[in-house]
């Protein structure tokens, strides 16, 4: 090893590895070093870049809690929580998206066709939908969780104005895939700034918004859980999300809603504003795999 | 931003990249995120692999303190700081090696000739040698700082039982270029394996043992800065060094001791015992680019 070179460096050290090692870990760390070690390369990385690296790095550790993860959110806004999501997303199915660091156990159930609004100020809208298998077959018993912002861009775990669990829930779909509820339009927000995150989209000239979105989770049995967001057209970010989740099939649409065409099971039917809106998103889930 | 695939989102990452970025920023971003998404593409990263890397730089950074850094180490066993150190070490010089989270600010003044050996039991030594630069000259006035382990294999701020600044020295070269001192051998020591640096050394079946070394800054005006260490040949870790800082030219060879031969100002001469060792390793300092 005293003769290592920066050419013989990256295959030395993956030569060290003995034979026990997982095959795929060894499949995984090589890939990693290789790229690493060209990456280094190519740039004729310094050590004062060096250095910058691993501050940007320790800062990340420092600023990250039970509450918030700055390694996730690097990932993020580097697009590689999304590669993940699109390379793990079988074909002719609903895309998943970015899980976030907003997501909490334990969302109360509501009936299809119940109301999620409560108190909540902002924009109404109905939105319901089928989730089906790949044939276009209707999925019974599927569970679905949707949480989402409320109408000033927050969650409810980062609002203490907010009851808990707002605007998150439980549903089961019945023997026709359907779910349905009424709730608010969720609101644009930004990631947070004010960590290393933040420096390098301040630095590169990055919008650090996200468009607004509905969370979705769907579980059921004999398949592939999806994870996903889904997005309205008309989002002023929807071209320039910060951390690149949105995707062609996962765009739904705000229509003028009609009182008189909503099904009989909404709950807030009689109760909603006269500009409500309506959405109408089906979700297709892949099986899983044998 | 919607029709984001797989292929197009690398670009469309660093299109976003406004006109006030940075171009060398810009150059090592670009680099950087094309290779980390080239990595997940070409090992097909799954949500479970990218969660566990997720995990284990969340543990790294809480394990970091003022004390220890867990990325630092990180790039040491992935060879990322070796390799920095050796793209970045013009050749016909001594090459630099890794400063490792050790050193310490402050280290006392000795003069040339001076003993390091005080109470500190091990194998004794005489080191002695010349800076020079690239033309073979003398460096006058070149400030030498060496730190190394006592023989149980820890360094002073590792070891309550060492006083401060044990085994750890600042000199001065005179006209000639020279340095000199009596110490101890270092001892092989094992990088920390109580962290997930330790579980990848483990899973990957290496060795967390370093090489005995002495670690050496050396400054002079007009010089660039060399931080190097410098291995015995006999070392029986010379070529499995967990963190790749051995350089063929950074090999040093322990010669039996001959008091007589002595330089007059080795200050310990009539103190050593009759089996020290004598080690001359000269070093060579590049100009400071204009």
């Amino acid at each position: 090893m005293r003769n290592v070179t920066p050419e013989t460096l990256t295959e030395t050290l993956l030569g060290l590895s003995g034979p026990d090692t997982d095959p795929r870990l060894q499949e995984v760390l090589g890939s990693l070093v290789r790229h690493l070690h060209a990456f280094a390369k190519e740039v004729g990385l310094t050590h004062a870049e060096w250095r910058k690296g691993l501050e940007l790095l320790t800062r990340a550790g420092e600023m990250t809690d039970d509450e918030r993860n700055e390694f996730v959110l690097f990932s993020d806004v580097l697009g590689l929580s999304s590669l993940v999501d699109m390379i793990n997303s079988p074909s002719g199915c609903t895309s998943s998206s970015v899980l976030g660091p907003f997501h909490i156990l334990g969302a109360p159930d509501l009936p299809v066709g119940g109301d999620m609004i409560g108190e909540n100020p902002g924009p109404q809208v109905v939105v319901e939908g089928v989730v089906r298998d790949t044939h276009g077959d209707p999925i019974e018993g599927a569970q679905i969780e949707l949480w989402q912002t409320a109408d000033n861009g927050l969650y409810s775990n980062q609002d203490p104005k907010q009851p808990e669990y707002n605007l998150r829930i439980s549903m089961a779909t019945g023997a026709d895939g359907r779910y349905a509820l009424s709730t608010i339009r969720p609101a644009p927000y930004m990631v947070p700034t004010d960590g290393p995150v933040g420096d390098l989209l301040n630095a590169t000239g990055r919008d650090a918004w996200r468009p607004s979105h509905l969370h979705f989770i769907i579980r059921a049995q004999g398949y592939r859980t999806l994870v996903t967001e889904v997005f309205p057209s008309d989002d002023p970010y929807l071209d320039a999300d910060a951390v690149f989740g949105v995707r062609r099939d996962l765009v739904m649409e705000y229509r003028p809603g009609d009182r008189a065409a909503l099904a009989a099971d909404i709950a807030a039917r009689d109760r909603l504003n006269d500009s409500f809106s309506k959405v109408d998103f089906d979700f297709i889930l892949p099986r899983q795999a044998a």
